[in-house]
């Protein structure tokens, strides 16, 4: 049995251009594209993280608008995506929210362009979390990347994707889908 | 020797919900994302087609900001992304662009969620770039799909993007990373 997916996107504690520790701001595009990525790869739950409560109001409003709201009516698909779609404040919260649902504590993967000394593939991530069947949470950072302390802290560390050079600056975006396709699209027979 | 990739993404002919051709608006995230997807992944060049030439000015004045004006000297790697970025106002004009620089005729790929009976899968198109050796368009659609004229005339129809399940509404900029990666990342031991 396929591992179960959580996915977290953090505006707070991410890096700067300068390495600084900072809070951004959410990004309506990142809801959304992230939301259908997820949906489309069967992830049972996307949570936006961000520390300050009028983003956190901003986030639920263009939820229940896409959910409740007229836009659902007019767009059942992105109704469907937007569902899964959960805010909250800190990473720490997600965390205890998904263990109270699970049998066991969820492992943590961090990623990221520049991840120095990743701990686990694409491939082997996805063979972990075929003979594990528990859940994970992939942590996805905004602005220059996670810092330092939620990299530590996770379980572990996904190498970054790789292109076809040393040009990787992928729009979190599109990090989130191939991430997602590399764990959980359906392999055609021949890759 | 890989084949080169060149992408386009159409604003018209495109379709709209009910399945009428239109002409779709140009979308910021769209230029920059893509841009920054086909730059990781080796593409020679993003060709934006609008036949509108207002939005043809638009996008003009967004890639000069980030690659001659103030945006490029703050963040050159978007720099660089956007220099592999040319405005165009028909799919023609790109092909016979494209076959003046290159040896022989391009070979063009519709892309679509919901292309039935597509001619390649992702890893067969991605074998055939291999030991092809020539030019490859990938062309995507903005809007709800490319329309049925663009789908007839190109060379192969790409497989849809399957995700977990059933549900594949992805939106254009991850379904260009998707593709991209699919054909171009660089493979892992175990995939």
């Amino acid at each position: 049995m396929m591992g179960r997916i959580y996915i977290a996107l953090l505006h707070y504690p991410v890096l700067d251009r300068n390495g600084s520790v900072i809070t951004s701001a959410v990004t309506n595009a990142d809801i959304h594209d992230i939301a259908r990525s997820a949906r489309t790869y069967g992830v049972r739950r996307f949570f936006i993280v961000t520390p300050i409560a009028e983003q956190a109001d901003l986030v639920r409003k263009i939820i229940g608008h896409w959910t409740r709201g007229a836009g659902g009516a007019l767009n059942p698909s992105r109704r469907e995506a937007l569902e899964a779609v959960q805010v909250a404040g800190t990473l720490d919260e997600i965390i205890q929210s998904i263990d109270r649902e699970e049998s066991g504590p969820v492992k943590t993967v961090a990623t990221g362009a520049r991840l120095k000394d990743s701990s686990v593939s694409h491939g082997h991530l996805s063979q972990l979390m075929d003979k594990d069947g528990g859940a994970f949470l992939l942590i996805f950072g905004t602005g220059w990347g996670l810092a330092g302390e939620v990299v530590e802290h996770s379980r572990y560390r996904l190498e970054p994707i790789h292109g076809s050079g040393s040009y990787n600056h992928l729009s979190v975006r599109s990090a989130v889908a191939v991430t997602l396709d590399r764990l959980a699209g359906r392999k055609e027979g021949v890759r």
